[in-house]
């Protein structure tokens, strides 16, 4: 709702430096996440299954649910910040709804409220088996802006 | 503090129960990472530094810090559970405290209270460079037993 | 969303079942709250605007807006419970959006996932100034359900 | 651990900015609370049990500890902020430990790693009966400074 607001001074560069900074993150590759939508303000991330991500009923692990809302709030986020700035997650609290089984988990991030300093996203995490998709968990995350401080490993 | 109270009742197995667990989660081997210390209400877990593991500044990502941290509460509530159990995570949050650069990540759990049905449970990241371990993170955490469920897949 | 699920098997005798615990709460009675819609899986409280009520700055105090949303919370999930039985909130995380600067607090919750023993629910807490309502803070809780437990003080 | 770091550079007028921000709290002085110790980066804050603050089984509502905790957490971290500032709740989790039944309730914080602009903060809630103390919640916060905003009403 009223995202339109969003899209006022938005970087025109943030598609770019978004999936320039997720492509530096060892993690989101290791558990082979990928960026499937981006747009001002709301990032969906995908992982498909295997079992090298799973916990011991061979379900998705919560901690890919976690990271991969992390990864997807934090993003969020740095749609709507300057360029040349970085984020960092302050804060994030998940609830864990159902059990994460099928074939490919989906995160989706948007920012609830877009603050200079604090931007206050929610994230939902869904598993989907065949076309069925199940809201396995919800996060509420605090991600902090820091203009000048470069995305990139010094 | 009166941890001592927590050792009666504990089932004698618990340790094997719980490294059999661990064992079966592909995303703790997927991450490198092993439990260093198991006792009745406190688990700690490790992982060394590699660049699978990281954000786009090369630190440790915080979901690596929320995964360990996560299986370290989950895995201190399951010590406490009764034989022929399974518990899983309610939800949890996390603050991270400061940036995770160093060669070894480490998180220590223990159960704050210890209901029948739900534990609650504490855990901090730290990060090891050299000697120096730097708290880096601190959740808490609910973990819900399950008695009579399998902690194994079906 | 698919809120119709929710009536199914709701106790008949709900509405009534949340005023009178409502009205038991010495809390919200000294806060000058009131439950302002009700039905099964949704709650929303309201209460006016007085300096008892505020911060330093003379705005509805943060812990107004958590205990308002969280009795909201709990008071949604009581709805989908069996009669003769009692919830308890296990845990919540509050973010704290913008300024409750206004002459009414108004708490809305809704249960996101109705397990057998716990309920997650989610608030909304907005401050209304004239016609206008600002969204000032958002909550992700966790309920339990306690069957055969009275809601009534022993 | 460590609390002697937090000393050097605290303003020495902090205890009287706290005192007096304290006072203009309206909602403190309804819930009946008050300081009772302070200390910079430590608060603890007690209200004694009145029937004005109870949820349905009479014991101390969780609005209460949440409202008291998190108020603790804040001033927490305002002991150690500079001057002419002042400080904001961004969020807080709280999870409750055991029922609230006592004769005063009692929040002890301190803050767990003071940043520039955010300080987090860990709060404890104890119930006391006689000479008892129960420990029934536990917070996380996140404080944020600001510098140059004055701590009073406009």
């Amino acid at each position: 709702m009223a995202d339109e607001y969003l899209w006022k001074d938005v970087d025109p560069e943030f598609a770019q430096r978004v999936q320039d900074s997720f492509a530096r993150q060892g993690l989101m590759q290791h558990l082979g996440a990928r960026i499937a939508q981006l747009q001002p303000g709301r990032v969906e991330i995908r992982v498909p299954y295997r079992s090298e991500l799973t916990q011991q009923h061979n379900y998705f692990h919560a901690g890919v649910s976690g990271a991969i809302a992390d990864s997807a709030c934090g993003y969020a986020a740095y749609t709507l910040t300057a360029a040349g700035s970085s984020v960092l997650t302050v804060e994030y609290k998940i609830n864990l709804l159902a059990p994460a089984a099928g074939e490919e988990l989906i995160a989706r991030a948007h920012v609830v409220r877009s603050g200079k300093t604090l931007k206050i996203c929610a994230g939902d995490v869904y598993v989907r088996k065949g076309e069925t998709e199940t809201h396995c968990a919800t996060m509420l995350a605090t991600i902090m802006c820091l203009p000048g401080k470069s995305d990139r490993a010094a």
